[in-house]
């Protein structure tokens, strides 16, 4: 079977309306790359992601926090029911393969700071600025297109 | 989005081949139902009912314990990476709505009890009998009949 | 710094008379022995087990399921807070070197098989029968000397 | 029982001298406070800040990110096992009514993170700069002296 690449997408989960209009269209474009999304299935960033990502036919996954999959928003294809609250985030960071920070506050800056750790690559527009490590972005595609083009390389 | 049934399937990660016989039709009646798997994603019990599920069409959950994706088998859709070990089991308790123990030893034991703990209807086929609450079956089209009745009978 | 021996005590949240009476002298016992207590920190098997140890003079941790250390027991010495629900068994398999169960449910029976999984010392009193690998005693005394005298032929 | 203050140490496990003598200092106040530490129980900050916690007779909480408790410092009182990886790091969140920052990485600064996303105080000594709502001291009693007010204040 061919493994399809998964990308996280981390962001607050109430969040502005720039940053959700972002989020959509990141989420179009990893589908249109025929990749999966990963995030933390609620709303905000997360659910504007996987809006964009199932309405251009692609598939996503939600880490819950807690004990409910009905908490999940509708446009999660999958809803995986953690009950850990934030230590879910942690699966967020192994689950995806490289991440994309939108917006976001003490929790995205968590993600992004164990997605390093992981030796994940993380792009970031108009996240928490200056983390070394992070890839600074000004638009969705610029942000998809580094993390694939970085999968790419590291694939090779 | 009209949301699918999640139905776990657990056991052993070292099975006999009547056990690996009886997961892989349970994953294909899975499959067959509309019906998404979720498994450890490793061997065994897991690798089997995977297999049935995705030959015939269907999407599988792989919640892993470590921290590589490559650990999953390869009839894993989805590779949940946890890093967690055996607390894995809960996330897979907690994320389908029944689930089916095919033989097994310990984990499976683990399983089964967490699983009737949250409230999930349990079916075993060969797996750890006496345990109030299973529903003990004879057959695979067996077990998943029963859970899908179940799960049926709660919606009403 | 040497290290002391901790032993898990896990049994119903709700537990009868006897049990809980059993639970405060394997309590006791356990502080005479000059070793640490570990449990899920709430009532029933766990409230009276702590109590016993903490009277006879000895440690207890409290691996908690919430996210409030207020939800110990009073005679939890140290309160781990997890937020982590029924995935806090899991830790206490690991962090205990050998087990008690009194009494019990569900979620005992997990915790048993966890422990055994991860290659425990399980001693029962008045729980789960016939699990194999579990040693069956008939009294608090013999299920504290039981672990012990296995956690000694270990070290040898 | 009277419940004692638990504070969080946190830091690289590979740490400068500088931040290795801090983080010992941090731990000899803690002790002297008569409250409990908190940490990851592994190699530097946290070594060095147990050391100076049970050196001036504290006790030690080492919430340990492997399966096996002889990972632990010598200096860890009570080592709680988990095999969670950085999930532990929540834990240690959850667990400490406040916590002090030495040093550190990513590992730190999704620790900080977590920490202030659950209320928690935090301190800073030599960590992360320009993260809102960390407090930054320059000195070891500095950072004590803030999460004992800080504790202090939240009671009334």
């Amino acid at each position: 079977m061919q493994v399809r690449a998964i990308i996280g997408v981390i962001g607050a989960g109430s969040a502005s309306p720039q940053a959700e209009a972002w989020a959509y269209e990141i989420g179009r474009l990893i589908a249109e790359r025929g990749a999966v999304l990963v995030c933390g299935g609620l709303d905000g960033v997360m659910r504007a992601a996987c809006r964009g990502c199932a309405e251009a036919g692609g598939e996503t996954l939600g880490i819950l926090p807690g004990s409910e999959a009905q908490a999940a928003n509708p446009w999660v294809t999958y809803p995986i029911v953690t009950n850990m609250g934030h230590a879910r985030n942690v699966i967020i960071a192994h689950t995806a393969q490289a991440l994309i920070a939108v917006d976001g506050e003490y929790g995205t800056l968590s993600e992004i700071a164990v997605s390093l750790k992981l030796g994940r690559t993380v792009a970031a527009l108009g996240a928490w600025p200056g983390i070394p490590g992070v890839f600074y972005v000004d638009s969705p595609r610029a942000a998809v297109d580094l993390v694939f083009q970085r999968l790419a390389e590291n694939e090779k």
